[in-house]
């Protein structure tokens, strides 16, 4: 047997405890599985004397995560610290400068400075494995690095964020409106007391960066992803949206066009009930993967929590240990192309449309008038007048035909100001897969 | 760069066709992420004629694959010519013997004779590939060997047979009898002209005894599954089963109990409609892990045909060209254990039984009575006095609480025998998850 893979592990809350844990339970067969043991031999964490789960006498303590990442005593340096810069980026890049391996579950780092970091990585022949970032135990970075790899990729979508999956789920089973729900998922700590980072698009948008880069072959650009949130959906729109046949899910999609440019885009949209994501509830994540020659692929699984993510990072470190080592990106970083990017403006699709009409005759012939005028063209549409409000305004919901983004917000100006409608209409993007 | 990887391929049929055209489309990137060229040099099929697809020009060609597997022109024997036994297996020895890698689509092959392959691969140190064996496209071994390594597997499942898959659904959404749907199926190329192989559940049992020795370290053990196929299901259990909230599919399902006995068993099963397999149609497959720290983790996508089969075969040669080897079976062959087999009779759950009493007053009762004097305790029950056959006989459909597999026999048994009861009831085991 080879010497024992020494692992450096910074930053011992949920998911450092978890990897601790694992590592010493599994740790014979993970020797036996890698023809090496794999051992803890430093450790960066604010607090010594707190009881983590596992036994930490063995290895040696560090205050700073850069001197461990420099340190002699480690071969692989795993950053459970966070955050996109900081101490979190100095010490990845210590520890690549000092040709050693490194293990993160940062989806922030990796979404801001995958590229530099992938170079630093690829020069000094070390890996930088990131399974835990995206899509917490699910294997998806794998399958897309290895498994799918035949495939040039066509699109990847899937539900990144189990926060807000879980609210929308919630808000779907209990018909209780966000912020009720979002605050009852505070209380079970399904959401950080600071929810916007989640609710908000953003965690679902950094991972959504890295799944698209290794999709397209081209250098992580999380600035080109467009981000909405869910905090506008209403229990209102979810139960139309029920009523013709489909689903709100946060979906994050990247596609790539014909002529090779990149769309990135992380939005609520109406799913129908029998696509494979529309299934998917509570904290639960997917990844739906349209390959060339493979067709689609969906991986499905628990998203985030300390097994979880712990067991992608373990695994992340096997690979290691099994001597299993190549770009990053799949590709070397100097063949990563810079992204082309699709305007958002350029999208087109189905759209729901929700609005609020006056209550009076002819007032349904004036909506429909004013989008026509706008070039949109309804494929359903629904009013509910037992769901007026004040006995003056009536919702009307509607579903259009395929619509250029473009066409689509210049019709929300018109509606707007349009006197018969009150209030900004509600639009929501409609995604077949 | 280093030298060009030369693969030697045996077998041109659909499969080998595919391979053989993604290698070619995909050339320049597939040599840009491995760090080296993957060059077809070798081929044996038994038409040289035949226009396959993609450019054979340059590579020897064999009439014999065990000349082909000892040849100096290849570094990877790649086995599509199918088959347990014959000249798959003569030619994979004979690579395998030589020190050259081996990636195989044959289920069949692994399953009867994968731990003696294994320990002649780890001999020579050389890659035993085998993703494309097991649900086609679907990346299962890989998730399995390297992404959920952490886990110490509890159970494993999945819908392992397009064709049956096909068929049920089928029968679902049209109402037909499993004849007139498999002879449909024939005539659109899902079924083979003998279909026994697939309804009757061997080739869902090969992939389950391959997962079920990735799953718990122990030795494939294709001869200790459990088999029943799909040809006693009919349109009328269907129809029942939905009225239970249930869809039946061909599961197979390797469990490990708490005393380490390894039960491997495929059937057909009632699922929940809301169980993750249940909403998994057409020949579309899927594979359920349960893993001790990761939870739930569901791959699905497709199970078999030209692009999906050779794009798991083009990933398992992608990964020999990037240097990844290490046991087939994950432990190295001496440390796997022999599985101890839990006996079918041993199985416990819940069961639908369907049965035809005589249509007059106290038959139910009767009916009832036997059951409870055999120790089977009934959950609900169902009598459909408007489906009755000849006017004498009239279906009773019934969900028992969890029984004994044996009890469940000796009860069927007495049932057979029962005054009340025309021609042997049909039992299913209802699965969870």
């Amino acid at each position: 047997m080879t010497s024992p893979l020494r692992i450096g592990l910074a930053g011992l809350g949920t998911v450092g405890g978890g990897v601790g844990k694992q590592l010493e339970s599994e740790g014979a067969r993970l020797a036996a599985v890698s023809g090496r043991a794999i051992e803890i031999t430093a450790i960066c964490a604010r607090d010594r004397s707190k009881d983590r789960g596992f036994d930490i006498s063995g290895a040696k303590w560090f205050d700073d995560p850069v001197e461990m990442a420099k340190s002699d005593d480690i071969d692989v340096f795993v950053e459970l610290v966070g955050g996109s810069d900081g101490s979190a980026k100095s010490a990845v890049e210590a520890a690549l400068s000092a040709g050693k391996h490194v293990v993160t579950a940062n989806k922030a780092l990796v979404a801001h400075h995958g590229a530099a970091l992938a170079a630093m990585a690829e020069k000094g022949n070390a890996a930088l494995n990131y399974e835990a970032a995206v899509a917490g135990g699910i294997p998806i970075i794998k399958a897309m690095r290895e498994g799918l790899i035949a495939n040039k990729i066509t699109q990847v979508s899937g539900i990144l964020n189990g926060t807000c999956n879980y609210i929308l789920t919630e808000m779907e089973e209990t018909g209780a409106d966000f912020a009720d729900v979002l605050s009852d998922a505070q209380k079970l700590g399904y959401a950080e007391a600071d929810p916007s980072f989640d609710v908000g698009g953003t965690d679902a948008a950094h991972k959504l960066a890295i799944l698209s880069s290794l999709a397209f072959g081209t250098e992580v650009d999380f600035s080109s992803v467009y981000v909405e949130g869910i905090e506008a959906v209403t229990a209102a729109d979810i139960r139309f949206a029920a009523e013709f046949g489909y689903r709100i899910k946060l979906l994050g999609t990247a596609v790539r066009n014909e002529q090779g440019a990149i769309e990135q885009r992380v939005h609520p949209a109406l799913v129908a009930h029998s696509a494979p994501l529309a299934s998917v509830s509570g904290v639960t994540n997917a990844v739906s993967v349209d390959g060339g020659y493979v067709g689609n692929v969906v991986l499905t699984g628990p998203g985030a929590g300390e097994g979880p993510t712990a067991s992608a990072v373990v695994a992340d470190i096997v690979d290691i240990a099994r001597g299993i080592t190549f770009p990053p990106f799949i590709l070397p970083q100097s063949q990563l192309s810079a992204a082309e990017t699709v305007d958002m403006s350029d999208y087109s699709g189905a759209y729901y449309l929700r609005l609020e009409a006056a209550d009076r005759a002819g007032s349904m012939a004036e909506v429909t008038k004013a989008l026509a005028a706008a070039d949109v063209s309804i494929e359903r549409i629904m009013q509910r007048p037992d769901q007026g409000r004040d006995g003056k305004w009536l919702p009307v919901v509607l579903i259009t035909h395929e619509t250029h983004e473009a066409t689509m917000r210049r019709a929300l100006g018109l509606l707007s100001e349009h006197a018969d409608v009150v209030s900004t209409p509600v639009v929501i993007r409609i995604q077949g897969s």
